[in-house]
């Protein structure tokens, strides 16, 4: 791509309506959008430095082969430092000219402490309000490549159900799902397999659970694909579910349908969390409801935007998140149905295609 | 494990030593060594605060339940929020009466800006000091898990040369040995299969580069079992090496021993990285071995003590590290041998056992 000097343009354009003169970028997926560069969060600095007029990659020389392979275009300097040299140092004598400096949310603070110790008369502030914008709104391209993730992981979720049998273990079917993943993925993000009572929490590990007949099982998975990530939950169940279970079930499936039908360009991200919240509500499930209804995806499978309450971000085409509506029940059974929905010109993407209904195993 | 309380005790003990009233820990190997708890390091957040007389952890209302599965010994209050709550004034809430803050240096940027910002006058300081000192010396316990770790990535490493084919890429033999090192580890925590003039690159990652004929191949590989690390280098040639390869090799392998004869309680971490480079310096290969000698390892795959010029921390029985001398010859081919060691009562103990030959592939 060389999309990358239209993206540093952009980041300079809303760095100065932030009033700050420098924004610093470590390994994220920030400095895989603005540099096209992957890099390791290392002890060692890899620190991206955007200025009006500059753009500068401090990074250890031992990175500098990999960094050099990616960053085919040249468009930032590298400075690289050897072992025994002060990288924080170098940063610094790269930013002591401006007096706010924007910080990429994940950098270490470990850094940032640094850094505020070595140019104590800056200012930094948090870099989100420049950097989330940029990455909201999705281009063709991209909305094409969360599709391709998209269906890429709904061809496991096919798979899914002939390995959910009873004695197996939650950790015996994560690890084909992982493998199904990368099957038609380049990275495995997390793959939730939470077997009747877990699946009342939400980010339930892998256990050594045995499957058993009259097992609800909550799949959430999801990888990434030519650098764009997947994410969709399905339902399964063993035998007969337990009372209530179908209840419950419609109920979110009613959720999942309202909050998808509530996105389209102009409405709010937290409209859509109140429709999803208003079906599980009136069901009298809303204490069980007990996370927002999406969050947005792209490179990173959490991202803004975020659908919550509270989130007056209005929605305009191009935004990409998921629709995922949970009922949990302590001790006894969860369910979620998630989606990755895109918003269009006038109205919604769906980008999976599975179906939504309850799947029988074994 | 029940050293948890006593975990507790010592941070307190340097956190005083240190001069700060609390302090702070996001998702973590601290967070692991000091709570047990592994948490996602997600977009909410998750804060450990260890006062004189306090211990709690502010966390998502959706995450209580894994946090409550990790956390039966009860040692800290838990403060969860949910998706409406602010989760950074109720961290602030407990932090106010401390004028100084030690920060774990992997939180996320945005949350300390953000408590700087709720605590202006407070003073926030890295908590390396504080924390890295407490994980430095392991117990005979984790020098155990350490050993167990470096025996099953030596059984990987057994594995291997039979998929170092001609044709086959890096990828499709980075893929089996993950697969080889889930049969052993709990995680994969890295894979570089690095062929041919590939190898000069230290961080190489998996490409589709197929191998061939005369390649030599650089092999690192690690995983997490039981919590702790794994990390093996070893090299493996196809066919007959390239000239001079034997030449770096014997080399390298030379700068392997003597670092390990090196090691023993009283010597400088800089002392060990000295031995490696002399051997290397005086066979005119400096200015091929760009990075340190090696790293800590523990619950983290690299962490302190550094292997490194300028290390003047003086090695005690308990401490692990790595031994990785390597020389890169760009465009051409790398070599490095790693091993993990333990400094002993009376000297040291190499925890692999693989052998250090090159090894023949196919």
């Amino acid at each position: 791509m060389s999309d990358f000097f239209a993206r540093l343009d952009n980041s300079r354009q809303a760095l100065a309506a932030a009033g700050c003169g420098a924004l610093i970028v470590g390994p994220s997926k920030d400095l895989t959008y603005l540099l096209g560069y992957d890099a390791l969060p290392l002890e060692r600095l890899t620190l991206f430095i955007l200025t009006a007029d500059g753009a500068h990659l401090v990074l250890p020389e031992l990175e500098r082969e990999r960094a050099e392979a990616f960053h085919s275009d040249k468009h930032a300097v590298l400075h690289s430092y050897t072992e025994t040299q002060n990288s924080l140092a170098l940063a610094a004598s790269l930013l002591k000219d401006h007096s706010a400096i924007a910080v990429q949310p994940h950098l270490f603070s470990s850094f940032t402490l640094a850094l505020q110790a070595l140019l104590p008369e800056q200012r930094f502030v948090d870099a989100t309000p420049v950097l989330a914008p940029l990455r909201l709104v999705k281009t063709t391209d991209e909305i094409g490549l969360l599709r391709a993730a998209a269906h890429a992981i709904d061809s496991v979720h096919a798979k899914v159900a002939q390995w959910l049998v009873p004695g197996a273990t939650e950790a015996e079917v994560g690890r084909k799902i992982a493998d199904a993943i990368l099957d038609t993925h380049d990275t495995v993000n997390f793959v939730i397999v939470a077997s009747g009572p877990n699946g009342a929490s939400p980010h339930h590990e892998l256990s050594n659970r045995r499957l058993a007949l009259g097992d609800t099982v909550v799949v959430d998975i999801g990888g990434s694909r030519h650098g764009y990530c997947s994410d969709e939950t399905r339902n399964y169940v063993i035998g007969t579910a337990p009372a209530e279970y179908q209840q419950v079930y419609d109920t979110v499936l009613g959720a999942h349908a309202a909050a998808v039908a509530a996105v389209h360009p102009g409405a709010t991200a937290q409209s859509v969390d109140a429709a999803a919240r208003k079906i599980i509500t009136d069901a009298g499930y809303g204490d069980y409801f007990i996370h927002r209804t999406g969050h947005g995806i792209g490179l990173d499978a959490h991202e803004e935007p975020w659908i919550v309450h509270g989130n007056y971000t209005t929605l305009k085409p191009g935004m990409a998140f998921s629709i995922e509506p949970g009922i949990y029940l302590p001790g006894r059974f969860g369910v979620r149905i998630e989606d990755i929905v895109a918003v269009t010109a006038d109205g919604v993407e769906i980008l999976n295609t599975a179906p939504l209904n309850l799947i029988t195993a074994g």
